[in-house]
């Protein structure tokens, strides 16, 4: 069994991490978060999204992130931009790399961004053009490979054509989101497979939620596919919209650990990320969603 | 990839699960517990152990536990026995399974219970032979198969050396117990492809705690060797006593939800299980460690 021998990690804890937190999390504390994760090696980390603050109040902030960060060479800081307003707004706070987002699910889309996947699909060609033409990178997401919370089951074809699309449009990879984590390993290879019959593997990323406790067990699979890059959110941040309670992104340090007994190149300190995901879980006050950081804390005591 | 069609889950909850309890359950509890899980389908329950309650005081109602459970047709009730005494006392008790525990770190054994590897595998020759000419079947542990809390890493050539020697005694399957909850897919493969040269694949059941969250990972990888019973506990029930606050089982539902996904029959009723752990955890006040379980009580509101 060949697994890659590199694997690129997208931390996407300060965005969909934190998007959810009722609370406002100060400025200070994401620029903290985004300079601890990459000092503990991540090479890409999703910084914030460049939605309306009326529908996303926790991101209002996003300029002012984008301005105070200080970039490490090497590493990425993408953003969200639903639309070409978006991107514009990203692009003036200097964003060099941007993410839009389509989902394998009708219902899913018309819910959460109220228009069909088509009408999202053709709304992304302007955003794509935009950033070729100012030599910006854009990132593909699809949400609900893998189940959908008004669908149920979808069809592996039709992750494959939304995934194709944002790739022919000029998306440099796409991220497929296992939204609700209702994935299983079987599953998640065949939708794997169906898909890289229309995108390169290592055009792909894993970006699988944890909700039923999944997640690793799909990115195994994953791995065993030949997919590269995956997902993953420092301390497990950002619950599941859909189940209160649940958990949802996959703790970024549970991978890391994987990956390191499967001896798998990351470039990650795994003590400095557990550190931060200690530190940030008591930022925000809530108990750490990594089964690893917490092992760590007990052991020390 | 020929996974296997049929799965067979031992819970332990009711022993591994409940031993590190600190305020001692109710009988009642344990016995309700055991019955719930034979009603939701589960073929093999671990009901107790004879150890002595100067050891695990939890476990000090086991002949009365033994005496009140409804057996229901076709499923096993084992207990743990760690020597000829504890034996005797499960034969009194009624017992038709029991099971012995052997370590493949030196320093475990040493430190768990007191004694070499070899001194506690002589130790099960006689309880062997006793179960045998009693017609009472005896199931083999090896604890300490991917790690060591003491040693780190250890040598599948010794896990598998004990679990040969389980075997040809007389065990009828031998479990292989990730004690630490270290091990990742790779490793579990590779420990599992050379203990089968010394005990059939069919003979061996994984025992993967998700201290380290590793857990559905390693199982997904052990079927993909040909493994087809592994140990679990309901609800996760059973820290890990190497550190404080972290989980140790696997949760049940967890497995379940994972093998169904796959199509893999296990014949347990998952909305069954999930209801009884949630009542588990509530008898025991505290918060379930099934992702899958807390993820539907959610969805329920």
């Amino acid at each position: 069994m060949n697994l890659p021998q590199r694997v690129r990690i997208v931390d996407v804890g300060p965005r969909d991490g934190l998007q959810n937190e009722k609370k406002l999390v100060s400025t200070d504390t994401k620029v903290e978060l985004i300079a601890r994760l990459g000092a503990a090696g991540l090479k890409a980390i999703e910084a914030t999204s460049f939605v309306s603050p009326r529908w996303v109040p926790q991101m209002g902030d996003n300029s002012e992130v984008m301005a105070r960060i200080v970039r490490l060479p090497g590493v990425d800081y993408p953003v969200l931009t639903p639309n070409l307003k978006g991107f514009e707004a990203a692009l003036a706070a200097g964003a060099k790399e941007v993410a839009v987002f389509g989902a394998a699910s009708e219902s899913f889309s018309q819910k959460n961004i109220n228009c069909s996947i088509a009408e999202s699909l053709d709304r992304f060609v302007p955003v794509v053009e935009a950033a070729k033409a100012a030599g910006i990178r854009v990132r593909g997401y699809v949400s609900c490979v893998l189940g959908c919370p008004y669908e149920g089951e979808i069809a592996p074809e039709a992750v494959a054509s939304v995934a194709a699309t944002l790739y022919a449009m000029g998306c440099y990879e796409v991220s497929l989101g296992d939204t609700i984590g209702v994935g299983t390993p079987g599953k998640t290879r065949r939708m794997l497979d169906v898909v890289a019959r229309q995108v390169p593997m290592d055009k792909l990323a894993g970006h699988y939620h944890d909700t039923y406790g999944q997640a690793l067990a799909n990115i195994y699979a994953s791995l065993q596919a030949g997919v590269a890059t995956f997902d993953s959110s420092i301390a497990g941040l950002g619950g599941c919209p859909y189940a209160a309670g649940a958990s949802g992104n996959v703790a970024t340090e549970d991978v890391v650990f994987m990956l390191n007994g499967l001896g798998i190149d990351t470039g990650i300190d795994l003590d400095a990320l557990v550190d931060t995901a200690l530190w940030i879980s008591e930022q925000l006050g809530r108990p750490c969603g990594s089964k690893v950081s917490l092992a760590r804390r007990g052991c020390k005591g």
